[in-house]
């Protein structure tokens, strides 16, 4: 148990707010103090393996700020398409959009998808990073649904569900999400080796 | 006129033949020697500037080789997707392919389109990359055309030229394309400063 890691700081790598809530609610169960950290201006890699765009991303940030950290990165994988936009669905997004990804899917049968998010952390005082995983299984429905317009969220409905993302309440979505898993299984991990007891 | 440049092998770190031989035939008519060096592992960053990526690749190729190099990233810029496939273009043409392309464009009445090459040269004894630009303005047509399945060529066809790149022969092909032209003008500025002359 490293007692080095106790009562620090966790700094969320992030420019995204909602990311950061959403990440900082659930720490907060486990009494695990978040910050967060903008414009770092670290270096993001390309590589078709989220964890290993996660994991750069984290060895980065620690080169430049020597804090400890979090990072995370998120990518939605549609079957039909050959994983496409996986990693690169920040890019997609902002591009093409949903309305493109439900062009690319008319007439496609298999609508099977998921997304995928990856939880790096690390510590200067630490090897190399660790990940913890998230998945949420679903498919692309034929139309967007749902007010909240973030990502993919209102073309992807999981599979214990009728709704989609974007229709969910945000305590329902975070019950479900990729992102919530993961951070959950960071928290987990991180407050036993830390010997933080969860509330 | 840096004479440590003379007479030197400059590596291609590429795993694609088909563009080492492109370039390999350019430098050759400024008595450029090349060679093509593979699996460099280099680092490849995601940025939606090409230049960037192609900037960092050429760093960290250097860092890891120690050698006199040059790197080349491509593009497809569709006007209409909002620049997408761009930086990540070649991600894109191995999940959804032309097919996908042709399915986003659809009732698309501006099918305005550019590719742009970048070559950037490093060499471990100058402090930063040299970048070298082309550019092939043309458009996206409605069905794939041609026999060399290259990667979007077969639904390109460039301003000044009624056949997609993929119907030319490789010599026609080079004398339109963005790589060509990015390679020539590193070549120019390559033999001056080592004081090399053209054949």
């Amino acid at each position: 148990m490293p007692p080095f890691l106790k009562g620090k700081v966790i700094f969320f790598v992030t420019s995204n707010i909602h990311k950061f809530n959403e990440a900082r609610r659930i720490l907060r169960e486990y009494k695990i103090s978040t910050a967060m950290l903008k414009n770092v201006d670290a270096v993001e890699v390309q590589d078709d393996d989220i964890e290993n765009v996660a994991k750069a991303n984290a060895i980065d940030a620690v080169r430049k700020c020597k804090l400890s950290i979090v990072v995370e990165d998120t990518g939605l994988f549609i079957k039909a398409l050959k994983d496409f936009p996986g990693p690169y669905s920040s890019f997609v997004h902002r591009t093409i959009g949903n309305d493109g990804i439900l062009r690319l899917m008319e007439n496609i049968t298999d609508r099977s998808a998921r997304f995928k998010s990856i939880v790096a952390f690390l510590d200067p005082l630490i090897a190399k990073p660790f990940c913890f995983t998230g998945e949420a299984q679903g498919k692309i429905i034929k139309e967007k649904r749902g007010s909240r317009e973030f990502g993919f969220d209102p073309i992807f409905v999981p599979s214990n569900s009728t709704e989609t993302f974007a229709e969910m309440s945000i305590e329902e979505k975070n019950q479900h999400s990729h992102r919530a898993l993961a951070f959950r299984k960071f928290a987990k991990w991180y407050s036993q080796i830390s010997g933080l007891q969860k509330s």
